[in-house]
C-alpha cells in the first residue's frame, strides 16, 4: 500500500528529515532498494551501503542520520520500526470470511462469522474459531480446541485436542500441537504407554515455525506464554512451560516438564533435558545443552567452533590423552621437590 | 470411566490398603490430585508431596505404603501400573466404524468393516486397513501398504508405499513413513539419484512421535521391531533396523543401513552415522553421536555440559592450546633429566 | 522392466563381459541378488560378497572385473551406473494426466494437460504446474508458485507462496517451502514480527527430503541452485543461498542469510549460524557447526566421538581443570629456572 513519508512519520512517531509528500510503495534492503522503497539501517555491518542507497527513505537512529543521502526517518529501534512500517506497506493477505465447500466442520464446532476456513480444512467436535481467524488449506483442528481472534494457521497444521490459542497466533505449515508426549514405563513385557491426558495453552502473539511440534501435557497442560517465538523444527515436550517473549531458533528442543523463564533465547540446535528449571533472561548458544537448573541470567554454551578436520582430530587426541599429561606433570612435581 | 478401587486391585493384581468401594473417575499428579483421583508415587523426587496429597488412592511400592495418607494400591512398578489403570479410567477415544464421505479410497484397497477412515483421508491401491484401526483426518496411506489391527494414525500422517504396520501401532501427526532415503551417486554432471526400492516393516506396539520420518529401504526394507518407541522429529534412515523395545527421544537421528539392538535408549538429539552396528542394551546420552560399531552394552556420551559462556570460551581456548602445554611439559621433562 | 545385458551395455556405454542375451528384471545387493538381478560393486567393503553372488550380472570397475563369477558390466562409476540402470529396470510410477475430482484448483491457476493433480491437492491463485508433473495427495501449492516440468511432490507437501521449482524437482512428504522465516525485532513490548516478503527459487534436479523446511526470503529470495540434495528434517533459513550440487544429510540446519558454495557436503546434524559465507567444496562432518566464514575448501569438524560415559565424564572433568594443570606447569617452569 503506497503511503507518504509524512504519514509514516506521524503514524509511528518518528522525526522525518526530508519531503513528507514522497510516497513509498515497497520495502527493501539498503543495497537493493529502488526509488519507491523504504529501507533501514539497524546494524553497523550494513553502514557501508548507506551512502549509495537509492531508497526513498532510510529508517535510522539519530546518530546515523547525518550519513543518510535521502530522506531519513529517525527512530531509536530502526529494525522494529521497519517491521511495523513494512506491515503497512506490504500487508499480510486478507481472506474473505466463509467456509469453503470442501471443508469439514463438526456440528458441535463454533466458527466466527468473520473467520475463513479454507479448502479441505477440518474443525472437530466442540472446537471454536475466533473472529478474523484464518484456518488454511489442509489444516486439522481436532476436538475441544479453541482458536482465538486474528489467528492464522497457514496450511496443513494439526491441532490434536484441547489446544487453546490466544489472539494473533501464527502457526506455520506442518506444525503439530497437542500430540501425545513421550511417556513410557518399562516393564518385563516392554514399554507401556503413559496416557497423555493434558492439553496445550498458547498465549497471545505467539508464532510457531514450520514443522515444529508442541506436545500436550501428560497430566497438566503444556504452556507457551504470550509473545513466545519458535522457529522451524523446534520440539517442545509434554508439560513444558515457556515464559513470555522467549524465542527459540530452529531445531531447539525442550525436554518434558521443563520450565523456562521469560525473555530467554535459545539458538539453533540448542536445548534442555527434561525436568529442569531455567530462570528469566537466559541465552543458550548454538548446540548448547542445558542439563541442570539455571538460576542465574546470562549466556551459556557447550559447543566448540569448527576447525579443519586434521587440527580437530589432533586436538581431540590430545584431550583424550589429558590423563597422561596430568600424570607427567605429577611426576615432574614429585621430582622437583 | 469411574471404577472402584476394589475393581482396580482385582483387575491389575495389586494389594489394596483401604476401602474397596471408593470410586475414582480421574487421574492426576500427587500434588494436583483431588478427591476422585487416582495418583502414583514412582520417583523419590515426588515423595515430599505424598503426605499432603488429596487423592482418593495412591499407587506405591510396598516400601512406600506406610507414608500414604489415603488408600494405597501396592505394586512393584507404580508408573506402569498407573499407565494401565489410567488407560481404563481415561480411555482413548473410540470411533464409529465407517468411511467418511470425503475420504478417497482406491477400488483395490481393503478396509475392515470395523475400521474408521476419517474426513479427507486417502487409501491407495492394494492397501489394507485392519480391524478397529483409525485412519485420522488428512492421512495419506499410499500404495501397497498394510495397516494392522487396532492401529491409530492420528492426523496428516503419510505412508508412502510398501509400509507394513503391525498391531496397535500409533502414528502421531505429520509422521512420514516410507519416503525415499538419501541415496545419491556423484558424477561429473552432479548427483544421480539412487532409486529407493524397498519398503518399511513396523512391528506390533510401536509408537512414532509427531513429524518423525522413517525412510523406505534402498533395496531391502527398513525395520522397526516390536515395541519400538520414537519421540517427535526422529529420523530413521533407509534400510535401518531398530531392535525390539528400543526407545529414541526427540530429534534422535539414525544414519542409513545402521543396525541397532534391542532395549537400546537414545536420548534427545543423539544419533549414529550410517552403516554401524550397535548391540543390545546400549544407552546413548543427549547429543551423543555413535560413529563406529558398539559391541558392549552400557552408556555412551560425547557432549559437554553447558557453562557460562565466558568460562566456556576460556576452556575452549585452553583446549586449543593443549599442544603448547604439552610442549612445555616436554621441555620440563628434558630439563629435569 | 526386463532388459538384456546387451541393451544395458549399449544404452549406458559399458563394456560387457558375458552373454548379451541374458535378461535382468530386478536389482539387488550383492549378497541378496538372485538369478534375474543386476547388482554392483562400488565399495571395497562389499568385495567379500562378490565371489558368492548369485546375480545375473555385476557392475564393476575394470580393476574388479576379474573376480566376477557372473557377467560383468564394466564402468568407472559403478554406483552411478547402477542408479541409472535401476531407474530403467524399476522405473518410478507413472500417473495418468488429469485433475482428481476432489482436488481444488484456483480459477487463476494454470495446469499442464500432462500434469497429474491427486486427490485433495490444492493449487492456489496464479500458480502453475508444468508438463508431466505430479502433485500428490494432500499437497498444498499456495499462491504465485510455479512448479516446473517433470516434478514430483509426493504427498502432503506445502508450497506457501512465491515458490519457483525448476525441472525434475522431487519434494518428499511433509516438506514446507516458503513459510515465513524467523525474523523478530525486540521492543519494550516484546517481539515484533519482521514481515517475510521474499520467495524461494529452486533450480533443476533438486530433491528435498521428508519434513524438511525451506523458508522464504525476508526481502530477497531463498535460493537452492541446480542439483542440490537435502535429506529429511533439514532446515534452510530465510534468504539463504545454497550452491549447485551441495548435499545435506538429515537434520542439517542453515541459519538465515548464509551463502553456501557449490559441491559442499553437510553431514547429519551439522550446520551453520546465520550470515556466514562458505566457499565451494567444503565438507562439514556430523554435528559440526560453522560459526564464521569459510574461505578454504576442505573438511571441517567440531564434534567428539562417543566414549563410555565413565571415561567421558573423567575426560570432561580433566578438561574443566585445565586451568589448574596449566598453573601447575607454570609453577614448575618457575621452579626450574
Amino acid at each position: 500500500m503506497p503511503i507518504s513519508l509524512g504519514e509514516l512519520a506521524t503514524q509511528f512517531g518518528c522525526e522525518l528529515i526530508g519531503d513528507p509528500d514522497v510516497v513509498v510503495d515497497d520495502v527493501a534492503s539498503l543495497h537493493n532498494a529502488g526509488p519507491g522503497s523504504l529501507t533501514f539501517l539497524a546494524s553497523p555491518a550494513f553502514r557501508e551501503y548507506l551512502n549509495s542507497t537509492r531508497a526513498a527513505a532510510v529508517i535510522v537512529r539519530s546518530a546515523d542520520a547525518e550519513g543518510v543521502p535521502t530522506a531519513a526517518l529517525i527512530n531509536d529501534n530502526p529494525y522494529a520500526c521497519y517491521a511495523r512500517m513494512a506491515a503497512v506497506i506490504r500487508p499480510a493477505p486478507v481472506y474473505e470470511p466463509g467456509v469453503h465447500s470442501s471443508a469439514v466442520v463438526a456440528a458441535t464446532a463454533t466458527i466466527s462469522d468473520t473467520a475463513h476456513i479454507a479448502a479441505n480444512a477440518q474443525i472437530g467436535d466442540r472446537s471454536s474459531i475466533g473472529h478474523n481467524s484464518y484456518i488454511g488449506p489442509g489444516c486439522v483442528v481436532g476436538t475441544d480446541c479453541a482458536v482465538g481472534d486474528d489467528c492464522r494457521l497457514i496450511a496443513n497444521v494439526t491441532l490434536v485436542k484441547k489446544v487453546i490459542l490466544g489472539a494473533r497466533v501464527i502457526v506455520n505449515p506442518g506444525v503439530v500441537i497437542g500430540a501425545d508426549g513421550f511417556g513410557n514405563a518399562m516393564t518385563d513385557d516392554g514399554w507401556v504407554k503413559i496416557p497423555q491426558l493434558g492439553g496445550v495453552q498458547i498465549g497471545d502473539d505467539v508464532e510457531i515455525g514450520a514443522n515444529s511440534t508442541v506436545d500436550c501435557g501428560a497430566l497438566g497442560d503444556t504452556i507457551l506464554e504470550d509473545g513466545v517465538r519458535l522457529d522451524n523444527l523446534v520440539m517442545i515436550g509434554h508439560t513444558v512451560r515457556v515464559g513470555a517473549h522467549t524465542a527459540m531458533a530452529a531445531m531447539a528442543g525442550i525436554g518434558g516438564s521443563t520450565v523456562i523463564g521469560k525473555r530467554c533465547q535459545f539458538a539453533g540446535m540448542s536445548g534442555t533435558v527434561g525436568h529442569v528449571t531455567i530462570c528469566d533472561d537466559v541465552v543458550v548458544n548454538g548446540q548448547g545443552m542445558i542439563s541442570k537448573d539455571v538460576t542465574e541470567p546470562g549466556t551459556y554454551a557447550s559447543s566448540y567452533p569448527s576447525a579443519k578436520v586434521r587440527e580437530w582430530n589432533q586436538m581431540v587426541a590430545r584431550v583424550r590423552r589429558l590423563d597422561v599429561l596430568a600424570e607427567r606433570v605429577r611426576k615432574l612435581e614429585k621430582g622437583s621437590k
